[in-house]
């Protein structure tokens, strides 16, 4: 979808697959992305001036995320992954009534379902940034699929940081990780989650801490892979998927330092980012 | 200074001093303006929605820096704090080209005072954010007022999440600070760090930790008192201290949450901050 100066609309499947998150972060799904539809282009924008969005008021993630999907529309974009959990979160009404036409595809649902599918027992843990879990998003969506689940929440700001740090296992990340996740998995009587949502997109760099402090019993799912599912199905649907010959190409727009984008980008993506193709932006 | 809508400047005695922060930490200046110079007013603004800026390229610091200063000028103040250290090292010019005639005070300055004032073997050691270090403001203020000085930089930015967690003390606080600080005190000839500057304002809840990892015998400074001296110079200087008979009070602008401004800013004040005294501006 583009929109041009008559405010004409234009939609086509030669255009890219628009993404973005307040940072880095939503890496980790472009790479799900990549992995199941290697033909798409994909135009990726971290909006690091502004980041985290997951401490800040759903008022002004909204604001933010408007900004940041405007943005990727007026380059034209296809559909629109809002690869951020806390946008997600609290933005994806306000987008939806900002580009009205527009598939928007949040990673909350997604992640809600690969939890449900990975339950047992129905006892849900979740961990994100405080705005997602002040907002109850997760809550919410995971009991439209399976009303009895019972959801147990925490947020977990440090995560952020850590894996921003790059201080994803060792003591420390482990010290965090226990002290956030076992007043969750604290039940005696046996009745504790058996699956824990990473519901931010920073936290999967940390699984190996958090799978020392759950050992090998718990399931640990994230959004990527389920919303790369979501996106594969909706092009389908509309007939939008890229021609299947071509080798898709990704494109990153950030609002702050282009070197720190690709450094820290590079960590969450597992692979470099060429600094040509990385282009600073002002939203 | 208040610029009216004819582009007339008024600056008089009876406004308050503006102080900026991209958040809370400066709050702990706040306190210490208070402590000095109780009968002053004290407007303060806490760019929540964009925090934090020790992360941020100096450019995008700088362009927050000055719209910052542009709200509190708007409203009218007799001289600006910046209550941020990486505000403080790379913005200062920017906002003094913006509103010349306004006196801008930054916290390195004093703070690089307070260290080598500290200090007998003049080694120091510096810990701040990303931003600070790697403009290497303070390496510049301690040498300007001691060339001998010999100057170890470490950037902290968990820091300023265990900070805004409220996890300043305990194993975890602990551990972090080892980490930060251990390879800036790790030389055995025993020429290490007599002194350490806080170079950030969310530092100095984190004594306790500091202080269990260094031991007794390191001297501990940071920015707030010295900034309040120069406050407190500078205002008798152009004759701009208020009645010395009036009790000051302190007003509070955020540009985010407003109960998160008072949940968290009240941890680093020290005291209850009235939620009526706090109201939400756009920049």
């Amino acid at each position: 979808m583009k929109v041009d100066d008559s405010n004409i609309i234009h939609i086509d499947s030669g255009q890219p697959v628009g993404m973005f998150d307040s940072g880095v972060g939503g890496l980790t799904v472009l790479k799900a992305l990549q992995e199941r539809l290697p033909g798409e282009d994909i135009l990726y924008l971290g909006d690091t001036a502004r980041l985290p969005y997951g401490s800040k008021s759903p008022q002004t993630v909204s604001r933010y995320a408007v900004q940041a999907a405007s943005a990727l529309v007026r380059r034209g974009v296809k559909m629109l992954v809002v690869a951020c959990n806390t946008a997600s979160a609290v933005a994806l009404d306000a987008i939806r009534a900002a580009f009205p036409g527009l598939s928007v595809v949040g990673v909350v649902e997604p992640g809600a379902r690969a939890a449900c599918a990975a339950s047992h027992n129905g006892i849900i843990a979740v961990v994100a940034t405080e705005g997602t879990i002040a907002g109850g998003a997760y809550h919410r969506a995971i009991e439209r699929i399976r009303p009895d689940a019972l959801i147990k929440g925490q947020a977990c700001p440090l995560f952020v940081s850590l894996a921003e740090e790059g201080w994803v296992d060792g003591p420390i990340a482990e010290a965090v990780a226990a002290r956030y996740l076992e007043p969750l998995f604290a039940d005696s009587g046996g009745e504790n989650p058996d699956s824990l949502v990473l519901g931010c997109t920073h936290f999967p760099l940390l699984e190996p801490a958090i799978r020392t402090v759950l050992g090998p019993q718990v399931r640990i799912v994230d959004s990527a892979a389920t919303t790369a599912e979501v996106v594969d199905s909706l092009l389908q649907e509309f007939n939008m998927l890229a021609d299947p010959g071509q080798t898709g190409t990704a494109h990153f727009l950030t609002t702050d330092d282009v070197e720190r984008f690709v450094r820290t980008g590079t960590r969450f993506l597992g692979r470099d980012i060429a600094r040509e193709r990385v282009e600073l932006v002002d939203l």
